[in-house]
Order: C-alpha cells, then structure tokens, then sequence
C-alpha cells in the first residue's frame, strides 16, 4: 500500500482542500470491505500496548492494519503526542501498518465525521482492519465509537468501582469487554462483576454474547483471543445482516454533520444577524434581550 | 431558597415544557451574580468527596451552593446514580444546597447548553456558588467546563503519566490544579510535574498564576486553601474585567446551540430532503452517491 499517498490524502481532507469532495466523490463506492474497530476504555489501562500486539497479531495473518488515533487536542502537545510518533516508528518500515493520529483541533464537523471519512479512505485504499483508538469516556469518545464496527472495551482492575463504571458510559457500547493486566489482584473480581452485570442486563439490541476477555498486554496474553473474538463479531453481523445497518448509519451521520457545519459557517456569515447578536453583547445583562428572546429576534424571518 | 420550586423549574426546561421560554426569558436579567466554578478530573480522583468537602466549607461561611453532575446517561443506571442520591440525602434539610445530576439524554442542544441555562435559573435564584461535577476527560465534558468561571482540575498519582495527562485534554482548562489523596506515594512527584509545566508553560491568555493544590479530600485537608483558591480567581477575574467577557461568550454559546438545534429539527422535517436520503440508502454501497455528492444534491435549493 502506498502509505505516503495515502497520508496525503487524508491531510488533504483534514484541511479541508479544494480537492477534498471529488477525493471522497470517488473513493465511496470503493469502502465497506474493512472491519471497523473502536478500543477504548479509561487513561491508562494499556489501550497503546494491546493494539499494539493487535498490530503484530493481524500482521502475522498478513492483513494489513490502520490505525487511527483520537487525540483530544493539547496546545502544549499540538496534536500528535511522543507516544504515538514511537509506536508510529516502530512500524515505520511496514507498508502494511498506517498509523495516524486525529486532533480535534481540524475537525469541521466533528471528531466523528473526520474519522468516518478518514476511515472511507483507508478502506477504499484495502485495509483490512481500521483501528479507531480514543482516550477517555466523553461524548465524542462515545460518538467516535459508534462509527466502528466492533468495539473491544479495555478495562483494568484500577478501572474503579462498579459505580464509577456504570457511570462511565462505556459500559453500554462494548461488543467485546478487554480486562487487561490480568496477571493484578482484583483482576478476576473485575470479570466475575462484568459477567454478573451482561448476565442480569443482556444486550436488547441483538443476539450477541459480548464476552469478558482476560488480556495482558505486556507480556501479550490473550492476543489471539481478543482477535478471534473480533472476528467472530464482524462474522455475526454479517451474518445477522447488522453490518447493512452499520453502514446505513455512517453514510446518514455523514450526511447530517455535512449539513450541519455547512448551515453553521453559513448562518453566521450574515451581517445582520450578527449585528443583532454584538448589540446585544455590548448591553448590560440588565438590559439585555435574554438568549431565548434574541432568538427569537434573529430567527423573526426565517422560517423555523 | 424555595428548593422544590427550583427543582420543579429545572425539570421545566429540561423537558422542554411550553413554558421554557417564559421562564428563561424572565430571569436572565437577574443573572451574573454567582460564583460558577468547574470540578472535573479522571474517574476515582476523589471529585465527589471533595465537593462534598467545598459544600460544607461553604455552607459554614453561610453561602448557597447548588451542584450540577454531569452524568453521561447509561441504560443501566438511567441517569441519577446511586452515589448522587445518597449525597443528595445527606443535604437534604439543608435549604441552601441544592444538587441535580443532569443527563445527556434530555439534553436538547447538548450538555453543555442546558447546563448553562440551568445555572442561569440557580443563579438568579440568588445561589453563591454552581459547581459543575463532571466526570471523564472527553470534550462534552471540556464544553461544560467552559461555562464554568474557574475551573479546578482534580488529579490524584495514580492519574498516570506525564503523557497519559498531557493527552487528557484536562491540562489546559484548569485555573486551579488539585493534587488529592496528597498523603499517597508520588503526590509531591505529581505537583512538581505540574508545577514544572506550568513553569514552562505558563497562561497565555492571562497573568492568573495557576496554583498547584494539595489536597487530602477524605480526611478533609487542604479544603480551606482550595476554597481561598477559588474566590481568589473570582477577584482576579473580576479585577481584570475577564469576568464580563465569560458572561458573553456564555450568552453567544446559548444563542448558536439554540439556533442550530432548531435548525436542525426544522431541516430533516421536510420530506423531499427526507426522501432523497432515504433513496439513496435503499441502494447498493457501490450505486450509492457518495454523503458529500449527495448533500450537494439535498442543498442544490438552498442557499449554502
């Protein structure tokens, strides 16, 4: 795979060039061949180590492997951070390894369009598996997630007690549950309290058995588990015709984000709506119209 | 404080009721009074026990204090969890707490947007201080905490390494850094990271000199220099005119989440757009137009 041309690509999108609608016009009837997976889970709990030795595993059955990681942007870190330039070297030399890391800073339209299209290309480019790594339990993390296929949900026995995780909102997106360093105290506690958990609260969207997989990154148990169990996923949902629906999804998030940004940059670009908006501003909050009556004060001639 | 009354206004808005307008309009000119601060940090840094801590400190200095936890919404928990309502229970004579967990999923126009108009009712209803809990390190949670005045990040040594925190997005919201659980290994390691980078790093958009707190919230050490901390970032803002211009991005946010939720729901309400997606979505991957070539197609009339 010609991993420089495919680089440019997505820069090319991410900067939103000239050129990226007939780049994303032509690649889509190319896409829905690879398998789309989120791994998440909270800071710390191994999520680099364990696609790592995904990366390694996958690459010994000669599929190629992207990966893309989200990357809540830092000013002090400027995007892409030492940890994912090393593991980036590591596999400077396989052309069978993309590696690339998102900041929210360039995202028009959202984290999740952004790895949505960045995803078309490099499925349309044949990879096989399409990584989407996120730190972190928020929203966006959450929406990013929902653009995979398969989502493995790496937890620790630090992870924190089960009110924390019932909080975390993690627990209702995981197709796979990862309990990573296995070899730690509380790490058979943590799978029994999940197990309990899927037993009581079985998944009501379909008839998937999202099992508990013991992992040790580190020393790279439980590998071949984790990756049988993410095929036999994407092997289910074929089958149950989800992965129709999956795809159904994407292409109408893309199709309303699109919309959205377009209709934002375009609102606000009218002079007099945004003289309505810097009169208010220069008031005192005594005086001012509230939000909702300013509203209704720009919108008078619209039609919504 | 008449806390029923409130909680009865809250829900209100929060279910978008025929008179959300009427009462929002009517109190935001009673608004700009109170103190609103921000608690965020990773799962397990001890967040709840030290708010509990700030509440009772304030509450000796006889001010309000009303608490707002952001709770992404989990299917199993359905919202308000477990450990809020005992939290709840334990201030429940007390007319001058108030505490409500907030959900995602009745969020009209996101997180972020209902809680400011809910801060807006408590502080017209003349509460000191709103203190927004949020949990996790994802940009949902970096959006409330922007409409938080100052906002005071919680770390604890086992946050993790300098690069998990660098990527957390949490470094460079905070006004105030919090080391808790100060009595463990590695808390004066963690404050001397910190101190570090903010030597290296300091504001850029303000002469505030972020102050690294220790704090030990279940023995309840450190509470009276956090709550000093607090106020003093109030008075620096105050001084320097910086809380004027938080007041008014506040109202411009509202204003454009308003908008562009409304939008929203106005566009897909029409049929023809409704149909020429769904048309497309009927067909193969291969014979589909690709989300952008179709959105030209749904805009081709509009006039962006």
């Amino acid at each position: 795979m010609d991993v420089k041309n495919i680089a440019k690509i997505i820069s090319l999108i991410e900067n939103n060039s000239n050129q990226k609608k007939a780049i994303l016009s032509k690649l889509y009837s190319k896409t829905g061949r690879a398998h789309r997976i989120g791994v998440t889970g909270p800071p710390g709990a191994g999520k680099s180590t364990l696609i790592n030795n995904l990366i390694l595993n996958l690459r010994a059955k000669e599929k190629s492997v992207a990966i893309i990681c989200i990357d809540p942007t830092s000013p002090f870190s400027g995007g892409a951070i030492l940890g994912d330039r090393i593991r980036m070297l590591e596999h400077y030399n396989d052309k069978g390894v993309f590696i690339r890391s998102m900041a929210s800073r360039n995202a028009s339209g959202g984290l999740s369009l952004a790895s949505s299209e960045t995803s078309d290309v490099l499925d349309s480019y044949g990879f096989d598996f399409i990584i989407f790594e996120t730190l972190g339990v928020g929203q966006v993390e959450v929406d990013v997630m929902n653009e995979a296929d398969t989502v493995a949900v790496v937890l620790v026995p630090e992870s924190g007690d089960d009110i924390q995780m019932m909080k975390s909102g993690l627990i209702e997106i995981a197709d796979i549950y990862v309990v990573n360093k296995s070899d730690r105290s509380g790490a058979d506690r943590l799978s029994t309290t999940l197990n309990n958990m899927l037993d009581t609260n079985p998944s009501l969207t379909s008839n998937w058995q999202i099992p508990v997989l013991k992992t040790n990154a580190l020393s790279n148990k439980g590998t071949d588990e984790l990756v049988t169990g993410i095929q036999d996923h994407f092997t289910f949902m074929k089958k149950e015709g989800i992965i129709k629906e999956k795809i159904n999804d994407r292409y109408q998030r893309q199709i309303k984000s699109i919309i959205q940004y377009r209709y934002d940059n375009h609102f606000w670009s009218d002079k007099s709506r945004n003289s309505l908006l810097s009169g208010e501003l220069s008031k005192d909050i005594k005086e001012r119209l509230s939000p909702i009556d300013l509203v209704e004060k720009i919108l008078k001639n619209e039609e919504y």
